[in-house]
């Protein structure tokens, strides 16, 4: 099969980290524009990349009749825009999570490619994940019995990332913890139970410890340093519950908080067994036969997962597979994730 | 002062590790009846303490003029009824936790309180702990700031009571781990905060690793051992959100579950500070000063939280003091928990 | 049925920490004598005891036909003699490990248990071990798929029990490190493979670190003080490979080392999973599945080894029943052990 | 004194990872040929290098006059054979370990190097390890007192190399992890201890986890992928007792067991210290001294073993002096290997 010519938006931290590397391993694509609106970042992925050409206009990739798709690593703000305007042109879409600000965005950008029937994936890398498929499997397969709840911490003591820049301003970013870090915790637990119809969200978002910017504490800083002169008006607490029509899911999740303890895990409970997944980590299997308690921690061989949604991205094109990025799939975190806001505005739960 | 005279009602683990000792050593209190429907366990008592009589009716020390307190020590079922007729026969009250089953009846204690003017007090001894009124008065002078959410942990893997017996039994203990455990870590969480007004409650309660008695796998059981012809019908898991007046309370709780930790804490979070306390034990306050964050262990002498209920009980009878102890308190609590299992049945959230 | 009178013969620390109570607790059994030439000893098991005799002859118990039962707790030169005496007077038998200092005596044993048809144990407790019994379990259903080697490991940095007293006097306690705690080792190796005939045996023990007692430096000496004018003739560590029907074992031990980690373990081979057993603790299996490695930690609860394997001999007087702990089966271990010592005189490999 | 012109007989990983850097480094010697009868990996080793011709007959540098020595770093089937013709041919020879597949072969080897007194060196690098050289002088000087038995593990749960390939066919390679894994560790045991000649042997070989290959599950595999069509027929465990006219040695070596933790380590026990070597690592002293224990952990500086070697290699070709790495200390690690190998197949201790 002919390479697929693929053009990448945004030349920020995701691209290089994760997209970039993945196209280029890819024997069946050739990565031909590398945009950016600061040229720099564009020029410097040319180079580093040995191929392509840097531009800052994405329309000239979307006008190229040979670009067939494209890798959207912008800020989230121009996420369903771009998206929306490359599917309308005829590209495939790989869209970095979340796949937008609000729900509104997101089913809209659902609608087009409904239309168009163009690939549209979400980079919910997680799904790619071979621990997280592992997890999925056994939930599948029944080892756990009923999945009857699920719990969520995404808590740190002190992680703001980039203080005062675009991950802090809600207008760009969408939300804060929530939408940022609550995506990935949520894809996967929705991915593992099966993708389960939400039936209510009730939560609160707060915006606390970095409200007050030039004396929030911390000892290091992703995505920073801060910027005392920007904005922070987005949450950086979460508290939720949810009841699917599978498992209810409740969630507490801090880019800030008071208590000195990384918590990043995901909490299977079944009837038969459980699991603790340690985010970005291993997991434990709990379970119980014949009067013993049995604790059992798998190792495997993790492949890579970004390559994985890459690679599933590219061979989806030709032969039309529906990937469980979809965005079908992960429409229903962007819904719970809205809710999560609604209610937390309404101060009540909400029902659909 | 004369002596105020007690009678014990229901001479169980309750009254044998609590009250009974610390009646004996309170210096204005004397015990003149213990009272349980199996006579064995009253004689026994009566024989330890070397004092008081035995008897097999509570009304018998209801219709004593001598009596004025009683402690009421019995399962669940009877707290409400025994309360009620021990009020209206002119007795104060000490009435174990929790004040009742349901809602209802602990509204019908609270009325009768009122009409007769008499102490009726519920078991809520952390509220006469040490370290738990340590933080309280934190929370009060405002160090930690704005309490805005407090999370609460009681999950065990393997620690149903008494399988197939009270404690699991719904129409004589009320509901199982939300009810039994929850009601102290909400109490304390209440408590600490102020009692303030929960204005909606959402929840789900489960039954599911009691419910296949046999097939229970444990490793030890207090208030055991299983009686496998017994009954299983309360929750052994549940979750909920609350909005209060004051902070967003989330709380996980489990007699059993399928995940090898054992976390029982609350975290309390501030803007300015944060606690978590490990539920029996010590906490720990989390802050930050210019740059620096700060983790506190305090240390400091505890005095017997069970002397200092009953001390205080003793007290008021005398005093007309109103204890944080006062059914008008502790009700705020079992409105929570009937809720949680209303929303439950119901599947939606409850406003108030 | 009637109660099983027994004589406790040497109120040593064996008879105090495992003997004694569990016959106390023991509905069937009665302790009528406690027997030990020094004679305050047997005066305090009385005392501690509430009930028995204290006497100084064993042969006062032998001679009385109450008596139905033995329990030896002597040094390890009159096991078998006081067995074999107490045998022919018609008594049932449990002495402590080991059986004897020599193969020779055990065999001698074993003769005269198969004349009498009377009960001979041997005081192998970690056959009445739960965790024990739950490896040799899943080695019986083939859970480890073949086990090919054992490996042992008893291997202590400063652990010489009672330097110069009948711990290491040879013609008391019939060698060191190797009969004392290698007897333990090797027969729950046994007792889980199944106790298979050993082919070959070779071995070589070493008698050094304590060769020196004035100059041998430890941190605690359990059996101590130190008699630096007793004896220290016995093995202080010990190297061994034994081919058997089922599985090779080998071993390394040592009361004491010039390695400063203690490594008290047996690492069970199988071709399909392997199981590390840490002695006296828990023990974890390995396996594999479909390319992911696994990790187990069972846990369960655990019952009284001593109290087990007391039952168990009073039980089997009146049933007749032929416990794991029947010299038939321990007189193996006697065998491999009296071939070690032998290979090492020899410094060639014995085959049987 | 002119440039020693060498030809590296092999380009695999062995030549690669040590020789031909070594070489290049070294100010007297000059690489003039890579041979390997895989002709691209001569070439990329002379595109590497920069110098050098590639051939695919090792015969044309045997016959080139101008070669003085050769290193052969082919698999361990032709070491015996081309070792043998390139003395014969005149040349100085560095043979990758093992010496040979077989003690026969090494014998052969010794044989012709004694008729023809030109160098023949076995690749046991560690002897020129700086560690290994600092327990090698402290054993030597009594720091150890009597060294009077070694315990050497060479144990990975999962680390079966190339499987199906040459590693793991017996015909190529002689055996599995003893002879690839074992004669290293041998080889330190050997060489610190003075080399002394063996007395016994007796040991076991076992192949059994990569027995069915297509089930072998592993998470990394080195000198792989796996050749699922190729052979395996070599041991992946074994266990073994030494004795010498020094110390005794036990082994237990895997590549591949269902014990979940890699212990790589060589314990020397001597009656007034010992050292627990972690291979490729750094080493532990403990001692003891007036009743306290030491535990000693030396930092040193560490010289490239290879670099060593190599270096000890050219230079031995002028001054004649005879290295520790000389085919006459070697072959007692052969002896050693073979008597393992035969004591297996005999299921009996071998007497030398």
């Amino acid at each position: 099969m002919s390479k697929i010519k693929v053009a990448i938006i945004g030349c920020g931290s995701n691209a290089n980290a994760a997209h970039i590397k993945a196209y280029l391993n890819n024997p069946n694509a050739e990565i031909k524009y590398f945009c950016d609106i600061i040229k720099e970042k564009a020029d410097k992925a040319v180079l580093d990349s040995g191929c392509g050409e840097a531009i800052e206009d994405y329309r000239i990739a979307l006008n190229d009749p040979e670009i067939e798709a494209v890798s959207i690593c912008t800020p989230n703000h121009v996420h369903a825009a771009i998206s929306i305007e490359s599917l309308r042109a005829g590209k495939n879409v790989l869209c970095e999570k979340p796949a937008a600000r609000t729900y509104a965005e997101a089913l809209e950008m659902q609608k087009v490619q409904h239309k168009t029937g163009l690939v549209l994936n979400i980079g919910v890398c997680n799904r790619f994940n071979t621990g997280v498929n592992l997890i999925k499997k056994m939930i599948t397969n029944g080892e756990l019995g009923e999945l009857y709840h699920v719990y969520v911490s995404f808590r740190s003591q002190r992680s703001i990332p980039g203080l005062g820049g675009t991950f802090t301003t809600k207008s760009i970013a969408g939300g804060g913890v929530l939408i940022d870090w609550g995506v990935h915790f949520l894809d996967i637990v929705m991915y593992c139970s099966g993708d389960p119809l939400p039936k209510t969200v009730t939560g609160q978002v707060y915006s606390k410890l970095g409200l007050d910017m030039p004396n929030y504490s911390y000892l290091n800083m992703w995505a920073g340093p801060p910027n005392y002169s920007g904005t922070y008006d987005v949450d950086d607490f979460v508290t939720a519950m949810i009841r699917t029509e599978g498992p209810t899911i409740t969630l507490n999740g801090a880019w800030a908080q008071n208590i000195g303890v990384d918590e990043m895990y995901i909490d299977f409970l079944g009837d038969k067994a459980g699991i603790r997944l340690q985010y970005g980590k291993d997991f434990k299997v709990y379970g119980a036969k014949d009067g013993v308690l049995l604790e059992t921690t798998p190792s495997y061989k993790s492949v890579d997962k970004f390559q994985n949604e890459i690679n599933g991205f590219i061979d989806c094109i030709r032969t039309g597979e529906k990937l469980p990025s979809h965005i079908d799939s992960v429409i229903l975190s962007s819904r719970i994730i809205q809710g999560i806001y609604d209610s937390s505005d309404l101060n009540k739960e909400i029902a659909f």
